[in-house]
């Protein structure tokens, strides 16, 4: 842990909405901010450990990876080109049943490496072993929220409630949410269990909601009620929470979202590699829903790059709209960043500001992708690509620069202990 | 000009499906391949100018940018959120109206920075002055194929056929294709000019065409035909050629298409950024008609990333036909290099086998977004990104390698040159 300057930097802080610092300072006391702002007013006399020129390159909090399951890189390019019941069913599961204790630790390592090269300073990580993915995204010193996944099959109330003690608290890295897959995989009962849960720890609850058609007319089969109603009736949303995908939403679980304070985290490429449908963000967005952005796991995106998920929030709704005005470049940079930090409870994660944890990159300026240097924001959400990521910092920790990783582990070892898990699961090169 | 082998290397030829080579060896000698195969099957005895070891890289044909508007660079994220007829009216032709001599010069420049960046060996380019463009691509060692822009209100039916002229034959990089830019812009006079230069020169012919619902209407209420069978019915597909987007062509349309051997460049992330439509690729796949991809202009894109683009031709068809099995990746690859390369004469440029010009990109295979090395062809369309690109190498020249840029002219300068164009055109920083 050290000290760092930062200088000759243009600074998005977020705080602002979409306005810049230009010739701006950044400096930290290791963890966290201790200064962002103009040149002129940075207080003097601090020695610091590095000081990086910016050469007028960008600094802006990370991206927020608001909803992932970081360990299923194993199965990258394995399923696709299926429907999502038969990909779940006949793809995932059966080969995740293969997975040995250890598998998960380096998946999910190779997801970090990933997000880094993306910008991703934290993930919303729902999946299996939840110690090991402490353990992989600790050992990297990379921030994780992990979500309960519970469902019929794998879980429990008791591990959940386990995991929600023993994963919060104990590192600032890592915290526990409760949550659970979706209505179709989980009983009423289960469903019931988990709400008790929440109240008697008064915490939101967090689970796949709504993500393709078949999913809603099922329950409303089973029950009568949206998945939302369902959820809500049973009281699992009286302490906050929110929703993955949330693509068919009706009215009024619109009203339910607005009413309990949920926010919805949309995954624009997992949907429509699925063809899965595309969310109204542009009119949850409207209603006020507090809203994020997620990659969703590398078996259906398959790539973990928010990059491509910002083009494609602001894209499919001027397509669903039919209106090239349905969505500006600016909203969809807010969710990436300040949104995202709100749905996964990390308040001290959304800004550029003193005492907010220092979790930023910096993107590279003079990149043809970048030119003209106009409208900045714009360029970022249109044209950026994570060949613009200079440096992720978590933290305040350098954790990747110029395409160099500093998580510990080497990054062959890394690749190497995937494809080997591939493989023992039926990869074929 | 420099003998090249580059050896370790994974090749995918593009000529044999996507069937990979492994410990493969490619040779050149200055511009051609000489040799594309196993280490096993290389003749021994020619000593080269230089040796790679591609460390098991991935070599396969660079991309074809097969519809773009590469000079339109200094208007990136200047006019955003905009419907197409305003977008073009009330924000591109004023704007291009200021532009001066040399001022496409060095907006084309920073387009050839970005195409290298993305693995782009090749583009289909439409804008005005020819001259200017071609000097640029020929400075950089890029290839260009321009095509016809003509209008009622710039270029000319003389001024194309001295291009035509002047602009085949010359420079083994650059070549000229007769076009019109779309018939909303275009009168049925000036149509029927450039059909009689067609059959004068047994040439075919390209255009935009019917690119949104409001552009075939306007057609069908002056002339009582699609745009697609205007063109027809005034000669101009008689020697082939093709369209450019095509998001609505009707049945008669497709039929006029396959009659002719007409073939169609997509541009997703332009149809989707406007709010046109998504183009049926997977209808026009099984019809059998030429396919093609490119990125549009920086104007309305606003990024010349055909990687972007592969990942929606598959994803946006899925979401179209609401099948996650709608559209193959290997089929979109085909369509960025082989099919690209048909659609603008480029026979020499097509695959990686002995006699064919060295266009080739080199793709890193040690990235996490490539793990597992399972089914590669899938890595590169769903989750591949410019942040893979390790080499660009056209007519046997290295324009690209690792971030750095071997295109003559210094890349601050072009950047610095894009940056005063686009200051005055009013630009605002």
């Amino acid at each position: 842990m050290s000290r760092i300057r930062i200088y000759n930097a243009r600074i998005l802080t977020m705080a602002d909405g979409c306005n810049f610092i230009e010739d701006g300072v950044l400096t930290t006391d290791g963890e966290r901010i201790t200064y962002a702002g103009t040149a002129d007013g940075e207080k003097q006399g601090t020695v610091y450990d590095r000081e990086i020129d910016a050469k007028g390159n960008l600094i802006m909090p990370g991206f927020k990876n608001a909803h992932t399951h970081s360990g299923m890189t194993f199965l990258r390019s394995f399923a696709d080109d299926l429907p999502l019941d038969r990909w779940l069913n006949e793809s995932v599961f059966p080969r995740e049943a293969k997975l040995k204790d250890g598998d998960i630790y380096w998946c999910t390592k190779l997801a970090v490496m990933e997000y880094l090269t993306s910008g991703i300073t934290a993930c919303f990580d729902m999946y299996l072993k939840p110690y090991e993915i402490a353990k992989a995204t600790e050992e990297c010193g990379f921030r994780c929220v992990q979500v309960g996944g519970m469902n019929n099959f794998s879980q429990s109330l008791e591990l959940q409630e386990e995991w929600f003690n023993e994963l919060n608290g104990k590192n600032p890295l890592t915290s526990y949410i409760l949550g659970y897959h979706a209505e179709y995989t989980c009983s009423k009962e289960l469903l019931s269990g988990l709400s008790e849960l929440s109240h008697k720890y008064k915490a939101p609850v967090w689970g796949h909601n709504s993500e393709t058609a078949s999913e809603v007319s099922g329950c409303e089969e089973r029950y009568g009620l949206t998945p939302t109603e369902l959820a809500d009736s049973l009281g699992l949303f009286d302490y906050g929470g929110g929703g993955y995908h949330c693509v068919y939403l009706s009215d009024n679980d619109i009203e339910i979202f607005k009413k309990r304070g949920l926010q919805i985290v949309t995954n624009p490429s997992s949907n429509t590699k699925l063809a899965s449908g595309i969310a109204p963000i542009s009119r949850y967005l409207k209603e006020g829903i507090g809203l994020a952005i997620g990659t969703d796991g590398p078996a259906s995106n398959n790539c973990l790059d928010m990059f491509r998920e910002m083009f494609l929030v602001a894209g499919l709704q001027k397509l669903k709209e039919s209106d090239a005005s349905a969505m500006d470049a600016n909203e969809v940079l807010y969710m990436a960043t300040v949104g995202g930090a709100r749905a996964m409870g990390l308040d001290e994660c959304d800004t550029l500001e003193a005492g907010k944890y220092a979790d930023l990159i910096m993107l590279d300026m003079s990149k043809p992708e970048m030119q003209p240097v106009c409208n900045v924001t714009k360029n970022i959400v249109y044209s950026g690509s994570k060949a613009d990521v200079k440096l992720t910092m978590i933290a305040g920790d350098i954790l990747y620069e110029d395409g160099r990783f500093n998580i510990g582990e080497a990054p062959d070892t890394i690749i190497r202990e995937v494809n080997k898990v591939n493989q023992e699961i039926g990869g074929v090169r």
